[in-house]
């Protein structure tokens, strides 16, 4: 019979592969943002994930676990449909926009899981692993916060000056 | 080339696709649902979803379109994780920390979706769709934070005294 603590190494495999596939495309969506602030939003969090996936190893040494990737399909789709979605608005004044919202579907997907992994870690009686956990909830909700911020400003704006009578 | 609009009427495609499965899933989630509070919740937030398909239909009036439905890989992918969950937990004390965990994954792909849409149609200056589109956003976050609440409460901790050693 599987058990909450199974959940939660499961749960942190998954989280686990997906930091590792976040780390592979910020760099191609920091490449394909036209503007500077978002490209830097981008490269500023592609450090904040190397150090995610550090993290994560220590959540699973709390648990005297080996770290280990369980294939996260749906960040693998989500990522996926980010690469079809930059290759649809190349050139498009909507591009930033196109991925952010990329982004911030795997963000949420992360917000998410991470705030299960800290409830969990919680109820089974781990208070180092659920402090780290936190930690990691926050800057991803910052990293959300942040894109929220270049949605409304710049990106979105030129998107609309390019195409005034959209609606 | 592809404009702000395209992808504004493209992602209200994507999530009237989502929230139609959803309508199909929430039924299923509440039948498996071990505690009273989360079959609850699962049933309000189903009535609250057949609300949030005729809000989508009235952002498509708004911009004077037709509803029409995209398959949604994301929300698609998602519930078929879910139901795989629910079968690998099924007579597990942690089932509902499993469903939970499943329903908090759309919710936030669904978070992040809405908050998007609602940006664009500031920036394309139909405040009326805005306006709904800020409605769902705020009643998405609320079944999110009722998820979290019966996270933290009976049912993980039922998951827990039945694997009090699980560290």
């Amino acid at each position: 019979m599987k058990t909450l603590k199974d959940l939660f190494l499961d749960s942190l495999a998954d989280i686990y592969d997906a930091e590792h596939r976040m780390t592979d495309t910020l760099p191609k969506l920091a490449e394909a943002a036209s503007s500077d602030d978002l490209r830097e939003a981008f490269e500023n969090h592609l450090e904040e994930t190397e150090g995610h996936i550090k993290k994560v190893e220590r959540v699973f040494a709390a648990f005297k676990e080996k770290p280990r990737r369980k294939t996260c399909e749906a960040t693998k789709g989500l990522l996926k449909e980010g690469d079809e979605m930059a290759e649809e608005f190349e050139g498009s004044a909507a591009l930033d926009a196109a991925l952010i919202s990329a982004a911030q579907k795997v963000e949420h997907y992360e917000i998410a899981t991470y705030g299960c992994l800290a409830t969990w870690a919680g109820l089974l009686g781990n208070e180092d692993a659920q402090a780290i956990l936190h930690e990691i909830l926050s800057e991803e909700e910052a990293a959300d916060e942040t894109l929220n911020d270049i949605a409304t400003s710049e990106s979105n704006e030129e998107a609309m000056n390019e195409n005034p009578m959209a609606v």
